[in-house]
């Protein structure tokens, strides 16, 4: 079986592969009244594009989407919400060699252990082309958000990339419309560009360390104990390609901490309490504090590269493999604008599940 | 609202407080004729329960689990299947301080914040105790796999405490039962033991990493985009109380390694494929590979500790709290049967949804 | 596979079986703030009790039910509230006939068929005890119907006993506590007695109508296309033990009309728009018109009869099967408040379902 | 919110307006390897097609379904399924009338209601065109059930229009597709024709019920207590478009049977259980037992007629209201092949619900 739909109240179910005619997004539970159109989907769609520049992809699609249903006359209507993306380059190739071996460390083997078949054109499902229809129903997500959350405001980053972490110090919140790694560290990019440049022309691939932080999330999302909103978030961004790590807050560093150093403590403000720090990355047992919400994930180097591995075919003969044609040097770069899309979708999610209780938030401190 | 329910076929509700008459796990979707009685149920438990040495809560507990359902003569029905544990130790005790004052670095605040009041016997619904319910339902779904994947085997274990790692090098699975810590290595437990001590007589606490390892999962388990078995894994582990990471296989150190460095090159072994190391944690696509199913996750210290810290009231007064009473140094070590338990639920979960396709598993290589 | 939750905010899971320690119901997602305690649900579970007159079975249980969790200070906290009712009244007798032989018309056959084992002591999970697990979260619904929806009120009465309808134009709500049917019609009520005196005495059983009105609801509530408020109690009603059809308003009879009698036509009133009739049954395109919603389901007649039926064994023998014991001439009867409670669930859920959206029954008319 | 998806496993969402550019099904949950293209779904749809007689709507559609995803070389992969039907025949017409205008008995009033908006154009998401991509989603559950239940038949027939019943014992399944009313009785088709040309002619319409019936069903589908065979049933015929009831088996006349009459006796045949009859409809306690499964529903008369009606408008004046325009004197006749549709849907569900269980069906007998 498959599952591919996420979301409790806002649920979006993504379809399509990477060759077939189509992808897209189904959007289940939008709130009716939120002014959209498809120029205000684009420009999320837009950013994520690959082909931009070097260090991405050089497929170039115009990812244009379209609205086919629950928006009528510039407003959605509260019925579901199809958003359909064209596959327009889909170069006629060889895909011989990716359909008789599979590549190490891609989902190629799995997808054929588990179905017996595959589509195997450019990844087919497991492409990271899927993300797009992320972006589309994220760009949906931000739309509501604007209406029923005014202040939100959710923003993605690289902070790392491969063993080169950004200075913390030189963080501008600036800076990361700036480079085209997303980096609030200049410096930290510059020095990624080179490495990359070298990275790309030897045919290898390297990780990278996203963080999304969205400040103005009201206090008191979350479901606990089995939808928390950490919880939620670990899942949203684990189910996009590559990722093999989450973290909120102080994340794996958590460990090292004593209790003492740990404890964020509080204090009153005029707007009610303030944290003397943010350890928890804004969320104690699984509900929002009110402060910003921090998310970190790995993603791992793309497993199509120029140098060879071994591997074995399908018939189970061992041989080894080379992936020729348009790959990511750092597929981390792309996985940007999926992360803040996944954050979208699900503190929406949790804003709607909230908003159905009785006096929601009405637990007033001061 | 709470959703207090994981799995998509092999469902657990998890219900009840600290300090309410009972907590336990609704569990249903479990398999008929699986054989279960309430000792086998009781053996994990055991493991769990706290006030087993100096390192844990001297909180006593039978936490003796009830069968009330869902089994008639020593079998699974197919009905649901419902664990009960009463809650013994309730010692009457003076919850003023902190019915008053929110606890830094806990959910108090939050629970607060989100339903407007809440149990604050005991940390209520956010205590630990919950995973007991947890470790009861685990048992149930160790008993099904043993009907179904009868050579799989899971083991959690304690790898980091405080800032100290164990030596890989000294990884040895005997020794994981030997030590208080579910330590796999002799002379780290050592070391813990002594930093432990110290922690407890200055009142502090500190975080853990623990790793829960699936030996002799089948491939082809995970079902794709959302409800892929890393995903899964990574919910059901940030859904544990105090998580603050998750990680697959590599982690966050996948963001490190170049694309030759981290592909698992795959040879032919004399049944199935063979890889030349595990980077991907068992995990590719989100589908199984048939190597070890490997899962880290970190926990941070308990917030409740003797370290006076600053807080304010339920009314908004600023204020300082310290909490006495029975706590965990290190609340990682109870974290290891839970982590191991949510392994359970959620390989059973996978393994029933893969049943249902047709051809299930046929893609046979070689 | 089983599936034994129903809701979509307002959860709820049944658990237990007839003649195992105790039966319940897991509640997850009832809103915090609700006053609740064990003698507001008792009030409902007294009117189910069976053993009240010589109608219902013989069957004596206290039905006393426990809330475990969720409650806190006399008011629900949002967390889940478990409710627990132990069976009392496990006479031990003679289940040899019915381990052996399937009785006709009953799920015995199904049960094994399916798991291939069944509890089958008093009908096991199969059994009307279920019910009562209903009936106590029905009245966490209804007291939680009270903080939102004050003026609602849901009232489940007979109005066909075999062949014997009652006449419309004597119906009087006052009438339907005083007799042992939940009858609204007095003179019915007093021919049903006749009829289920001789019934009785043959060892026959016979099937019956009942209706289910919620009057006050607010327009508004149903979630298109495949959670409208009447596919959700039409399944809501289907699920009840031994129910074979479910009506909304006109229900069959919709079939005979013509469009222009079928139409309710629609006037202002002062508090909106008003109607000239209810052939809807106040429900239009699966969402609530603020008329009173009605429901009516049909019960079979119970398969546990003193006339000899021919049937077959375990191992496929041919035989003959009398059930003797405790049983219902007209289960129909004790099905009343189980069509209420389940109303009362479905409307909650419904209301928590559409607090979630923006500018919630925001169309105002007029 | 809205609920747009029915199905456990296999789960199909539809999307789309009557006047939007297209409408579809994403379907989720189909398992691999089932051989399907867009020829075999056509022919399901084209049944169903408006204007293929004079009894139907005028609207001339193609209703041409796409596959955009989830098929490769033939055979589905496990991925999801998009259907797409784009609208084409968007006549343009003067919608002020009903925009400004609720149909007394439409949808129209409750959506505005619960919306504050609707997409007035020709019904929005509540017109009868959804249904079209219900029948596509069918057409792939037939695929699906042709590999997996090899013997397995689905057929809907209408049973009765206005108060005009077929006559049981001249019941002929090869009439069927003879006659545009899917009338398996050719004499009250006959009848049923003059009824209707004089109805037509009036502007007026007329209710129908329609009966699906599934032979050789696999006994042993079926998950109680809320996944019952015939609650998912329920909730999926109740969910089509004006169904006001629905019946399993002896239906509502189950209320006027004794016990005695009820019970369907059991003997052995060479395959297993035999029964004398099947007033269950092939349902006991929720489960199939083998027989065949007897599904009926009333349709009310469309609300869209010549005939003038007293009605408010928006702003809640009072007014009348005529609607004029293409529709159906008895919608019946295309509740058909929907009705088909969803039991393809609901019985494959199932299907892949049972495998998941250890020794699936293993409950054999005799």
């Amino acid at each position: 079986m498959s599952l591919n739909t996420f979301g409790h109240l806002f649920r979006v179910t993504t379809w399509g592969e990477s060759h077939g005619p189509a992808l897209g997004a189904t959007v289940d539970g939008c709130p009716p009244g939120v002014p959209i159109d498809e120029a205000a989907l684009q420009q999320w769609l837009d950013l994520r594009k690959p082909g931009q520049n070097k260090y991405t992809t050089q497929r170039r699609e115009p990812d244009a989407v379209k609205i086919l249903s629950g928006v009528f006359e510039g407003q959605t209507t509260g019925t579901p919400v199809q958003l359909m993306i064209e596959n327009t380059d889909q170069r006629s190739k060889d895909y011989s060699e990716i359909a008789a071996k599979f590549r190490p460390g891609h989902a190629d083997i799995t997808y054929f252990q588990k179905y017996g078949l595959r589509d195997f054109r450019g990844g087919g499902r497991s492409s990271a082309r899927e993300t797009a229809a992320r972006v589309a129903a994220g760009g949906l997500a931000r739309a509501a958000l604007a209406e029923l959350a005014p202040g939100l405001q959710i923003t993605g980053y690289m902070v790392q990339m491969g063993a080169q972490a950004i200075d913390r110090s030189r963080f501008d919140w600036e800076e990361i419309a700036r480079n085209p790694f997303w980096c609030p560290d200049a410096d930290a990019a510059e020095g990624w560009a080179d490495y990359l440049d070298g990275l790309r022309k030897s045919g290898d691939s390297v990780g990278a360390v996203i963080e999304v932080t969205a400040r103005g999330v009201p206090a008191g999302l979350g479901a606990p104990i089995y939808g928390k909103l950490d919880t939620d978030l670990a899942a949203a961004m684990m189910s996009i390609n590559a990722v093999k790590a989450v973290e909120i807050g102080e994340g794996m560093a958590a460990a090292t901490l004593t209790g003492s150093e740990n404890a964020d403590e509080i204090t009153m403000g005029p707007d009610g309490p303030v944290y003397s720090s943010n350890h928890a990355g804004g969320i104690l047992g699984g509900i929002s504090t009110g402060q910003d919400v921090v998310v970190r994930f790995a993603v791992k180097p793309t497993s199509s590269i120029l140098t060879p591995r071994r591997t074995v075919t399908v018939r189970g003969e061992e041989t080894e493999i080379v992936t020729k044609g348009r790959h990511d040097p750092c597929v981390g770069i792309r996985a940007v604008p999926v992360g803040e899309a996944m954050m979208a979708c699900v503190i929406l999610d949790h804003l709607l599940l909230h908003r159905g209780q009785i006096g929601a938030n009405r637990g007033h401190i001061g």
